[in-house]
């Protein structure tokens, strides 16, 4: 290697970005999709460990790298797992205003009996990365680090293929407690990961005419 | 049109992205980089719109959308932000410990006085989108809907050409006052937009010898 070789290695040019590739990000954008309709084949590990690894170069506070992954596999924490759905999602059900309740009664909202991966998702609140910078007017960047990483392991799955859904009709300290996860950590997210049966372009939600986009939701306010 | 021709426009077939896409989307995400030193050239409005137009493609809870953005450009405005700033910085200084003091100082932390584009962003808590779903047991998964659509942007910017800076060294509430914004929006980042100086793989705060990459952040626990 020439002295000419090894500084170009140590100074990757930038990749620069064509139209064509944006177009396909575009469509990946609009195809990402929540995904609650699963096939139940497995998912090859070598998969699932690149689209982790894309995950975790997401931006983070202060480099805090807070995202904390657990795969849930044991039968008595999937079990476990779905309780705190069911409780909770009845819950909600109950508390919706009569003319909504047979609507949210007949949505889907879970994949968790066939997604073969199930992956929860926590922020370590106690991390000594990123020595608190960015975080002490604003705690919260720590968790939305998180949400950042979680955004980037859908985006990356989906460009595999697979589907992601992100389940949050769950009690987050009963989720922990299942889990017998670290003190420190905070549930964020429980993610259920598969092969999607179906592919759509428009939200689940639109579909099954719970919340249509909004109109406008796209403005920008001027100041 | 024919019948065949009209059912394939209302069920569009789902796009399959190939190993060329993803091994650009993986250089995408791994230059992503959080920016703080611009050029001054304005960023063209087409341009913005089209990343705004991706932003709000992200997935939210609920399909709730409770993004809203605040693009700021009067001197006043931009003022407050700067002395929030520079008040916030200098508290987060001064409680560094000695040791790490100097090296905190040397740190360039915002890009606001270059970047052409400023834009807040904030969250609806108020918003009746979504009627609640999926928000009563996590309420935060609403300003983790926002935060998905703040990393749509910034990696849609990214595959322009842009460069995006996330601020959190700011004290929220007086954010909104200055911006004078709605009672129920809360302020989730404060983004600088433009075209960066410099490209780099390694995050700034790796450069700087704050915060090296975590050696185990990519570990998964089993459950």
């Amino acid at each position: 290697m020439t002295q000419d070789d090894a500084l170009a290695a140590a100074q990757p040019c930038a990749p620069a970005f064509d139209a064509a590739f944006r177009a396909n990000l575009a469509d990946l954008i609009a195809w990402r999709r929540d995904v609650r309709r699963f096939r139940t084949d497995p998912v090859p590990q070598p998969l699932l460990d690149r689209v982790l690894d894309l995950a975790c170069l997401a931006p983070s506070v202060g480099n805090s790298q807070p995202w904390r992954f657990v795969r849930v596999d044991a039968p008595a924490c999937r079990r476990a797992v779905k309780r705190n759905f069911e409780r909770c999602n009845a819950e909600a059900l109950s508390g919706q205003p009569q003319d909504r309740r047979t609507l949210y009664a007949r949505l889907k909202l879970a994949g968790l009996d066939q997604a073969p991966v199930h992956l929860a998702v926590f922020c370590d609140e106690g991390t000594a990365q990123g020595h608190g910078l960015g975080a002490r007017t604003m705690p919260e960047a720590l968790h939305y680090s998180v949400v950042t990483a979680i955004h980037t392991l859908w985006i990356a799955a989906r460009a595999e293929g697979l589907g992601v859904g992100w389940l949050s009709i769950l009690e987050p300290t009963a989720i922990a407690r299942d889990l017998d996860t670290p003190a420190a950590w905070r549930f964020v997210a429980y993610l259920c990961i598969g092969w999607p049966v179906e592919e759509h372009t428009d939200p689940e939600l639109v579909r099954h005419q719970w919340q249509n986009r909004a109109s406008d939701c796209r403005r920008v306010l001027q100041r």
